[in-house]
């Protein structure tokens, strides 16, 4: 039995609530000063007395090593195992802008590129053109038309775009489908190659919209051209509702997070503002019609991309002082603190380091640690363990899986 | 995907340095006197200062409670899980005497075993002969001569010892034969019978040596009779410099260990010498080409099968001394110190007891634990971990590892 059969099989109604708060990026190193990593060295009062009477440890994103994109990370978090439940580049990249996309939807990274007289490719990133340029050409490829199909075009960042095809009513699109991205220069593009049978009308498809927007890219040198890879469909996992009985709310303010909770089924509920006030507004007035909060604090991985120490400790307490204290008011019964992944300010990047982890419940055990930091969570009960675990954790403690045997 | 997959999708070039320091049988247990085991019981101020800056674990080397041959042990540090990368005992054996075994070579270990005047076998190990005896036999014993075939017998100790038979080339052996020994005295041995089709020609070589063999020993009481078991072929693993994009250097002594780290595709580079000097020596000599070092220490594991207690905290000594120093003046980015499991002196064997490690990194965090033990291990943020884990750590922490998923 996979364990999302096991839990479907356990699951049980209950009144408790779940809130899952994740800083990205959480986990951090220690500096020279020191000794202290950017958790241990931000001022955390709420935090440090809530470890006292929780338990604590680290979590494994993905697997020991290795270091996961948001989208992974936060697939795991979830419970799904991201080596399991694979997401296709284009429907990340769609969900990263906040794109809606539907099931039946193929999408796919574009990336403008220069090309030479006779077609190689130069320059596989069209010399990074700002990302008002690129937003310019996206408009101008809107205007391509293909027989009864939708093509929505979008820019992502300077020479990055997403593709959309949207069938009509009673077609059905496939996305086994070739890069045309000969990552390397020199060469020509490949054409979109279909990798099975179901594929091919689809390939045809995106083809003829590449043959369209080349001749429209022609005089927008250095975006004289583009490629297209990635392409993939909504993978159509288990909805995380069905899964653990839980009705689910993701709370956050980027695209590419409400993405991921929609792709698992999640409610995205509107946040008025960026703020963190803002979003435990957005908590505190959807909190009686949900059994389990996502809490999403995106600043954290910002300011450790940035290698900004200080700034990522702020935001720790920004996040102890602001984001604590309210939820703790609300009630909850179960309260998971952690990271989707590492973001070291030394490192100024996602890392591979398990991330600092407190899990706080009505029922649950005391380590009795002074403080929430990476040392402490080492030493912690839950010890290192794999994020993928943290729901079913979540459910144990909130009292809503039945006993397994008799 | 398996790890290998992934691992083998993610690792990617870099300039940094892997050392896996390898103290064979390193775990101990503690003594009456003071609680101590060899290694807190050792002096080790260089192991401890590294200690202050790494972080610790306690590394299981097959499964929790399992007590593992060198073989498995040294597969799973490797990163090969050994229940799912099984060496047939043949070619361990072939290995251990440093037998340089080709891939198409079909091995057995032999016995010599005494039978009486009806064939019935009365003693399965001879008498334990000497080794000088056995050495006299297989002299003997390799003046016989199959059709076609080469068939090298090499003693092992005492009444032990290892049959390949390597074919000519356009022919293939195969390996899946039933051992001709019963495991029980009173009965006659076995015939070599094949287990598929295609090892019937196999097995009927095996017992063409086998009737040549024993017509030899008929009069060499109590050696007049033997038995072959454990018939394997190299399993053509995957290879690690292809795993893990990894140059690979093995350093070690003794024949098993260059023998495990050659099956894996290392290469095993010349040591002049059996000191610990001569492997530090043999280590500056390759650093510049390789990217990953397997150091093997073989005397902490003698000293724990002996029982002597003082005598394996004395090679630990030396190796805080004369090892651990020499390898930091080279400046890897990732040691990890631990073994392949552990022999505790009281037990005067292998034990399953999960073995002590350390990992330092330019990179890693630090527990700030004052020694390298296995109580400070045992609260150490690596946790219990599986030691099949340790390569992929260790390519994480030396940067070696693409991001997974956006």
């Amino acid at each position: 039995m996979a364990d999302f059969e096991l839990i479907k099989y356990l699951h049980t109604p209950a009144e408790t609530k779940i809130v899952h708060l994740i800083l990205d990026g959480l986990g951090g190193l220690p500096r020279e000063l020191d000794g202290k990593t950017e958790l241990e060295a931000a001022n955390t009062p709420n935090l440090d007395a809530l470890a006292a009477r929780s338990q604590l440890g680290l979590a494994v994103p993905v697997r020991p090593g290795v270091t996961p994109g948001s989208g992974p990370a936060h697939l795991s978090l979830f419970g799904y195992d991201p080596l399991e439940y694979d997401v296709g580049r284009g429907v990340l990249a769609a969900l990263g802008i906040g794109f809606d996309l539907h099931p039946e939807d193929v999408a796919a990274r574009g990336n403008f590129c220069t090309v030479d007289e006779s077609g190689l490719i130069t320059d596989r990133r069209a010399g990074r053109i700002p990302t008002e340029f690129g937003q310019k050409l996206t408009a101008l490829l809107r205007e391509i038309e293909l027989p009864s199909i939708q093509a929505y075009v979008e820019t992502v960042k300077e020479y990055r775009f997403v593709l959309v095809l949207r069938p009509t009513a009673g077609q059905t699109l496939y996305a086994d489908i070739a890069d045309t991205d000969p990552q390397r220069t020199g060469v020509p593009s490949l054409p979109a190659v279909a990798e099975d049978e179901a594929s091919e009308a689809t390939a045809q498809l995106a083809n003829d919209w590449i043959a369209a927007a080349r001749a429209i890219l022609r005089d927008h040198e250095p975006a004289n051209s583009l490629n297209l890879r990635g392409f993939a469909k909504d993978p159509g996992f288990p909805k995380f509702p069905d899964v653990y009985g839980l009705r689910a709310a993701a709370i956050a303010t980027y695209p590419m997070y409400k993405g991921v909770a929609k792709l698992v089924g999640m409610d995205v509920v509107p946040v008025d503002g960026e703020a963190l006030e803002d979003e435990v507004e957005a908590l505190r007035a959807c909190w009686d019609e949900y059994d389990y909060f996502f809490f999403h604090v995106k600043k954290t991985d910002s300011a450790g991309e940035d290698g900004d120490f200080e700034r990522k400790a702020e935001v720790i307490e920004h996040v102890d002082e602001a984001v604590v204290p309210a939820i703790m008011d609300l009630g909850p019964d179960v309260l998971i603190v952690t990271g989707d992944h590492s973001t070291p300010a030394a490192l100024k990047s996602h890392s591979w380091h398990p991330v600092p982890t407190l899990l706080w419940s009505r029922v649950g055990s005391w380590d009795g640690m002074e403080e929430f930091g990476e040392r402490a969570c080492g030493r912690g009960s839950l010890g290192v363990f794999p994020a993928s675990d943290e729901m079913q954790l979540a459910l144990g403690y909130a009292l809503r899986l039945n006993k397994y045997g008799a």
